[in-house]
């Protein structure tokens, strides 16, 4: 684990998030924006947008590029990586993404907003046997058994390596197997999972066809929901709660953009992003002062 | 006065009030945009700004010029008007601008900030001896005295009404009148005003070498502060007091960009000129599906 501590995470590459880092490069912090380039879909899918002041009639594709371009002007670059979850620590905050490890005084989250329909019970037993990195949470199921539902191909890598450590594990991918796939020791069941339930504390995973005891499950989207990211985050209605200063219930923790709530809108995102950088700044310099 | 009511009626074309425009018209409200050619000095005066998120290293001027594109390539058209007061009528607002009247159901305010330092005592005094509003508040002073503090031509030609009703008008210019300055029955004093006091329900007018008792004082600025326009509207720290809709203690008017608070960003007012017209159209709808 690198010992830096980054002044500001910015987690996530749609509007706010971009717009997050332009103005936080501005204020000059010393900052990580992870993500995926321009991770909207949403937004570049788009055929014509033209309500965001001053770029009328645009395509969410040239739209895209025109925020990419503003990125690279101010040399900001995008470290690919896909956030698993946050844990606090003493005065910062520690970012696990696959395996690897960041540390920042700051967070901004800006996810988007997740349209992918959790497993019935999913939600419930965050925490108490559905999890969503291996790296993080696989070594608590040495010698038991776990299941991996896999929604895209990250779950076989991780499903490989729970294999090494744990008893038993169900591999149950959510779409076609290449031929080739190398899976000892691994039972694939190609089946769809309908719900996750917890009779006798330990979680048992309906399926079509039959029912699975296990001790833990294990889930790959593209997109982990921002709530499963940090343990305790609060939410309202489904969005992540911030108050005026878009800070969440963990201080120095801030979201921006569609998590935080409607409208879904670029210029909404646009405008959080660079609130949610001007306040990290602010109470960056506020605490650096107090120390020096 | 028209009888028409429009369906919005936006005062301010800074980027907050164009924002509002552009999405107003996107949702087929029947809207009427007041205020003059982009009137943000602070912005279009800005050699560089490289902080709204698809548009770096742009000056205001160029700025400016994408924002009036924008307008438009939607054809929304600028009413050149200075807004004089606004007044609450049955289910809707009137809104008073120099000679003419408007109606509408519902109104954004997006004046921006006011750098204007006001007249010591000023405040106190709007609606019990201070009006910026002759047509509005002149008969009031029928066959009485009144000051004129002039910052710009207009107190002039108010002061040449304001003479024609009243008993004796002392028009007090804070700029080089014109020689031929035509003013019969006005006494010009060349003095800078340093307070308005009210010993006894009558305003006195401090200048630098004298006081004046009169009856009612006008005061004539570029802008007029927003808080001036209606009576009654509620501030925040000076800033217009608005809840997370964007809606101001009238309903139905809602305020967006500077005028609402800092920060004093591009990005912040053009996401709450389109929240507010999003939430304007909103509930114009709901209201028209009411009715029918």
């Amino acid at each position: 684990m690198s010992d830096k501590i980054f002044d500001l995470i910015i987690i996530g590459c749609g509007p706010a998030g971009l717009s997050a880092a332009i103005n936080a490069r501005i204020r000059n912090l010393d900052l990580l924006l992870m993500g995926s380039d321009f991770s909207s879909p949403k937004l570049y899918k788009a055929e014509k947008i033209n309500n965001y002041l001053g770029l009328p009639e645009i395509s969410g594709l040239e739209l895209k590029d025109k925020f990419l371009t503003h990125l690279k002007k101010l040399e900001v670059p995008i470290q690919e990586a896909k956030v698993d979850s946050i844990y606090p620590a003493d005065d910062h905050y520690i970012i696990m993404a696959r395996n690897k490890t960041y540390r920042s005084y700051k967070i901004i989250l800006a996810p988007g907003i997740s349209t992918a329909k959790l497993i019935q019970g999913e939600e419930d037993l965050v925490g108490s046997g559905v999890s969503y990195c291996a790296t993080c949470d696989g070594p608590l199921y040495k010698g038991k058994n776990v299941a991996v539902v896999a929604y895209n191909p990250e779950g076989i890598e991780d499903a490989k390596f729970l294999a090494e450590i744990t008893n038993q594990v169900y591999l149950i991918p959510q779409f076609e197997l290449e031929a080739e796939a190398n899976l000892p020791e691994i039972s694939v069941i190609q089946e769809k999972p309908t719900a996750i339930n917890l009779p006798d504390n330990s979680p048992v995973v309906e399926l079509e066809n039959q029912q699975l005891e296990v001790d833990g499950v294990f889930i790959y989207r593209d997109t982990t929901p921002a709530d499963k990211l940090i343990y305790g985050l609060e939410l309202n209605d489904n969005h992540i709660k911030v108050d005026h200063k878009l800070e969440t219930n963990f201080a120095g923790i801030y979201a921006a953009g569609d998590c935080t709530g409607t409208p879904y809108q670029v210029a909404k995102a646009v405008a959080e992003g660079q609130l949610a950088a001007l306040n990290a700044a602010s109470q960056i310099r506020k605490e650096k002062n107090k120390l020096s």
